[in-house]
């Protein structure tokens, strides 16, 4: 039976929203539940809620992480923070996974801490699903993890992000990609052209390079960069998306016609809004430590848990960490001679 | 009197047309033109249209570089191209500055083949103008010509930002800041960090990190990046814009009342995606190079030409070449030590 320890506390909204997404989890995927926080406030809020007993425990902390600290300082003063226990029951193999939907940076620090690295991994990365004008998205990593990347980085986030994508997603043979600042295997910079052509070497299905434009555009299923580029464009996205929800709605103001027709649009822009929004694509996986840690956004409702834990689950069920670390180990990626500057230097 | 030389040939409209927005702002500009180009078309274009003999003159070219050519295979293959002509006029001191709507790449090229760098400024930039959801405009640079870019090139891009939004866009004291994957001095790479420290001690308005959100937000007037992360963020802009339109159109297509309201929106629409569309914003400068070059985007009509000239007239006027080699010379980026390590090392 698959096992999921939620963080409850570490959200921006109230325990017991988490608390009934996590117990609605349980009928619907077939899972047990921890739920790691506060007991007297779960165990309020357990009250609330008709649940199966046998299938839900508690995990007590008494300390919780805030949006705003600094995440290391934070670690380091509360060692009984929630996304810490939580943690430590990965680390402890008392649970299959964890879903938070705490600071970033800190379930990043306390994953890195307390689970290490998988094996085979270098650097760990966030990864994030792009709203795109089609039907699918398309997976960024790294969002923000390590902002100054090597060649072998970039090459294992784009496995890692083969594997994941198409374990939980269901893409089969995933189209990937670096970012770059145009198209034409002469662009990037020296970082990224090492791992372009490592990249080209390796059975995955790499295209190349694409533009930032091309995120959004659906032709591609996985865009590797490092953390720097990538969390500026994550920002970015956030950024845009809000600005021309501001931009239509002072358009809007000022022509009554144009509010009439507005009002009558009000799903249209809903529809949008929810679309642009980048929180509400559900978990983002840490990929490369060495536990299933799923990282829904701050605000996460009780149907925002309930999709980080069927990522989990799939995650889980997928064996997405084993798969990581058998390709890594098939790729064998040290067998590359990462210092070449030619072409030819690579055989 | 200021003397302009107009590249006609490089765009995806016809050259009529660009003729015609040269010519429209002898009058109001009170300057001169050079048109450059085929001499035939340039002649029968002039036929057309009513004008002050006295203050046009054609400079003949035979080639021209298309938008989709390699740059510097171009530049070897064709000397005479329009922009190389027109780059010679410059370096000879025959025009006060060039306007040109041609690729992008190939003008960078050439400018920097034809008329070098500008005193005491290591790397050339590219500047564009992005939306925000204010009135204000924020200027990012570079967006394109420095993948790459060392701690003093980041520095020199900030300086030469400053003088180019005080002087032609009329900003006083202009907001400075880096972009960064995080707003805290503890973030970005090592390159960005060290950028920061030294322009904390500039007399510069620099305000620090700021996040890919803020360049949307209208809260800073120059955004300073390397040109691989700003030409991921020039395209990610202009991506999301078309994603987001297409988006609306789907929705839209959803309902018949959606449909009817939208096309009493027509004007919100064709607002916002004037407003989105990051080629409307006129002419932008290349930063840097031992001249006035306005590069306008690719299918400029003839008042996109004419916004060009009038960027290339201002920037002419306000001396904003001569007064970024003085501010490089007065605040002597040399004197810092560029390999420190820590903050006492930069005494």
């Amino acid at each position: 039976m698959i096992k999921i320890a939620v963080d409850v506390m570490s959200g921006e909204r109230s325990p017991d929203s988490l608390v009934l997404g996590a117990l609605e989890a349980i009928k619907e995927y077939n899972i047990d539940i921890i739920l790691v926080g506060d007991q007297h406030i779960i165990q309020h809020a357990l009250k609330r809620y008709p649940y199966d007993k046998t299938r839900v425990e508690i995990v007590p902390s008494t300390q919780v992480i805030g949006m705003n600290e600094s995440p290391t300082q934070a670690i380091k003063e509360k060692p009984d923070a929630s996304i810490l226990v939580a943690m430590k029951l990965m680390r402890d193999g008392k649970t299959d996974a964890i879903v938070s939907p705490g600071n970033t940076g800190a379930t990043l620090a306390a994953a890195f801490m307390k689970l290490g690295r998988l094996k085979g991994v270098s650097r760990p990365a966030i990864l994030a699903k792009f709203p795109t004008a089609t039907y699918k998205y398309t997976t960024v990593l790294d969002v923000g993890a390590i902002p100054e990347c090597k060649p072998i980085h970039l090459v294992q986030f784009a496995v890692m992000g083969d594997v994941y994508v198409s374990k939980v997603y269901d893409i089969k043979n995933p189209k990937i990609a670096l970012i770059s600042n145009g198209e034409e295997e002469t662009k990037g910079t020296e970082i990224t052209q090492k791992a372009y052509k490592i990249l080209k070497k390796l059975p995955l299905n790499f295209v190349g390079y694409i533009e930032g434009r091309n995120v959004y555009d659906g032709s591609i299923d996985v865009a590797v960069c490092d953390g720097f580029t990538g969390n500026v464009l994550l920002k970015a996205t956030e950024g845009m998306g809000i600005t021309i929800y501001n931009l239509l709605k002072t358009e809007i103001r000022k022509s009554i016609i144009a509010q009439a027709s507005a009002l009558l649009m009000f799903n249209v822009f809903k529809q949008l809004k929810k679309k642009m929004d980048y929180q509400e694509y559900g978990g983002a996986q840490l990929l490369g430590v060495n536990g299933v840690c799923i990282k829904t956004h701050g605000s996460s409702t009780s149907k925002d848990i309930k999709n980080g834990i069927k990522v989990a689950v799939k995650a889980v069920e997928n064996n997405v960490n084993k798969l990581i670390i058998e390709k890594l180990k098939e790729y064998d990626l040290n067998k590359f001679n990462w210092h070449f500057w030619g072409e030819e230097d690579l055989e």
